[in-house]
């Protein structure tokens, strides 16, 4: 008999983009199930309030069965103690990406030590994606349909729409 | 016959240094037509206004034929297409840089496959030299002499004298 | 009713070291199963034979229950394939790890998509360690004890007593 | 007969973490006297108050003999240059450090050839704490005493208590 | 009129992959001639012969207009010289990869000045790609379809099975 | 009364560069004494015999007061526990030094904790240089007056010859 084994993928996915869904997807894959936690980020003003995020998570990750999605406040190891997880997942694009997880990682690892973290690379043509690039381009009138899903396009179009910008 | 080939070099430049003036040299022995573009940059308050940096840029480069200043504003790889451009070029001054051009130059690959993204050293002494240090440097009563022209320090030591800083 | 999931852990492993003991107990508490594979290593002489450096590995892990160890030749991605293991797991100790763990984690998805490779940290203590060192150090006269288990400082040790170096 | 050598160790120390007293520790075995510059900060809201962080860094220190405490304003050159010193003391914890503090020690090297800029890395398990992360802990209710001494600790948990964070 | 620019894309190219064929079209995109220098390698033993190798390169871009394949000994700066080239191109990977090609360049310009290094990126998928990987994949019996050209395949093919490897 | 403070800068200067000499000048104004350990490198094949490569540096370093040269066999740590060095000094010239720099601080200091590494910058036009490169490119028939000193391009320049390189 084999454990269930619980893990947790965070992050503000202001919006949630193709890379996002990748690594969900590989992480959705290692373990019996996924928790993807949406942060509240009060420390940073969103384009996209949490209700909102919470939803496009939901809508990207509706048709993965171990996959659930949470918002969530507060401290991310906490979190995780509260949701039995034996595991953080990261995505990691570049070298700048992995030298700030690997120490937010030793960082957690004195608060929690029994809670790993994992690190998987993202699907190579996806490795660039950002929000905040897509945010801007999306704001500049770039097309990011290659970057995000198109629900998320046609929001991101619509926000802009609104601004007037 | 050789096509003509143009290249854009983009930037804030608040202000424009030695750094940027090498980068700029490089390029426009590499193209028959390098088109310094400078940035609007709405997001970010710059020292100098938009008018000032263009004519730093311009006072710089003027000696230099087939070098053309621009402001621009909005998506960086729609500028390219409207100057018929086939590079950007950027300077990388150190692995931080690289890492985060690599990942501009991937997203820009996606919005412009036709555009390729060009890298190039600085001279190594200048390697060192950003606008942002340049100006808390000159604010704090520094020389900034071995890191941007003349005309540039004498600009940066007038603002700071206005400030009272 | 979860699958049972299997992950590999493989290295030349000359000798094992407290590095890649952390990584195998960090890693045996994320799969129901690890597989220590110990390369043959053609294409290298190793300073221990294959079959001390797999009962090396073997005696350090004997009491972790979900860990077995075996030799391998061939390519990863075949053993992985034929252990059905949905993973490699990877010891990232520095950026310099990352960017050639990232490099071969890309070209193994080429090989085998189904097979994610994993990136754990070992503890900060332990990054430093390689098995390159431990052995220069040891052949140099130096104390490994912080490095290598006893019974492999001894190992160590003695090999070198014979070499007389 | 030998001349007494002074070094710098500047930072904001918001607060003073156990990775800053590891890097004071080391530099006073290499220099006849360290001076620790304690940053105004005028550009960033600080946690704690300049006289907190003087005296926070104090009372770790004080049972260093050649260790002395000052705040200091302006250009950090011109401070080393006041102080006499031949060195700046920078601690290193990862590549992105490196990266940027090489460039800031380039710069200084510009303005003041004599002061010659240090690195030195702090033990392998202080090396992930920063001021910035332990003030997020702090403030969403983590435990920070494997970052700090107890005092810090105590003044941190104090004023999240006053901000009813 | 514009003045026609040569570059020079170098290396051992053995064998010449996907990664490599990529940058020189890219390269192709942005000079008026592409000079491919195909290195003898008298310091390391090569799979392949120069002549194979000079062929295998010639297959993959006879369709290039403005490439020339060229077979090469001595020093790189002094083969830019002789063919007139003002710029070298380098396809760039990763961090290791620029970091070394960075301190290349910046000791080819102490040679010739005049000869600027230009630094491209493969496409996203192919940046995983390097001869040595593709030549112990080959050689394990792994399928490199997707790394190299189909003549490529099979000339590696024929040669590990001459080699009963 | 100061303490006498001795460092160490080793290597194994095959050949010393202006690199090299640019290390040995800055860390001789760091400390009371500098010792430079020129490594007798068993495990690989030197250009210049160890009396050479010892007399090269004592050419070099003649005229600086505290500066002694000798050869070193065996465990640098041992070497500077016999000098009653306080410190190892070792010049960082990119990333990839550091990252590897790192490791080795690392380990020496789980052998002597007591002797500190300390980290310095060459200066930047001089940071590209190794002497792996300098002896390829005079192998070459290039150019290294930029990079060593006169007697030592002489050298080279003699032992080529001699190999009818």
């Amino acid at each position: 008999m084999s454990t269930s084994r619980i893990a947790v993928y965070s992050g503000t996915f202001d919006p949630f983009t193709l890379g996002h869904d990748d690594v969900v997807r590989r992480a959705a894959g290692l373990f019996d199930q996924l928790v993807i936690a949406v942060a509240v980020a009060h420390h940073k003003k969103t384009l996209f309030s949490l209700d909102v995020r919470v939803q496009q998570v939901r809508n990207a990750t509706e048709n993965i069965a171990n996959v659930s999605v949470m918002a969530f406040d507060g401290l991310m190891m906490d979190f995780c103690a509260a949701q039995n997880a034996c595991a953080v997942v990261r995505g990691i694009r570049n070298l700048t990406d992995f030298d700030y997880e690997a120490q937010m990682a030793a960082m957690n690892r004195k608060l929690r030590p029994q809670v790993e973290t994992v690190f998987l690379l993202p699907d190579a043509p996806l490795a660039c994606i950002s929000s905040t690039l897509v945010r801007e381009i999306s704001k500049l009138g770039g097309q990011v349909g290659q970057m995000v899903s198109p629900q998320v396009a046609a929001a991101l179009a619509h926000v802009h729409e609104k601004q007037g910008a």
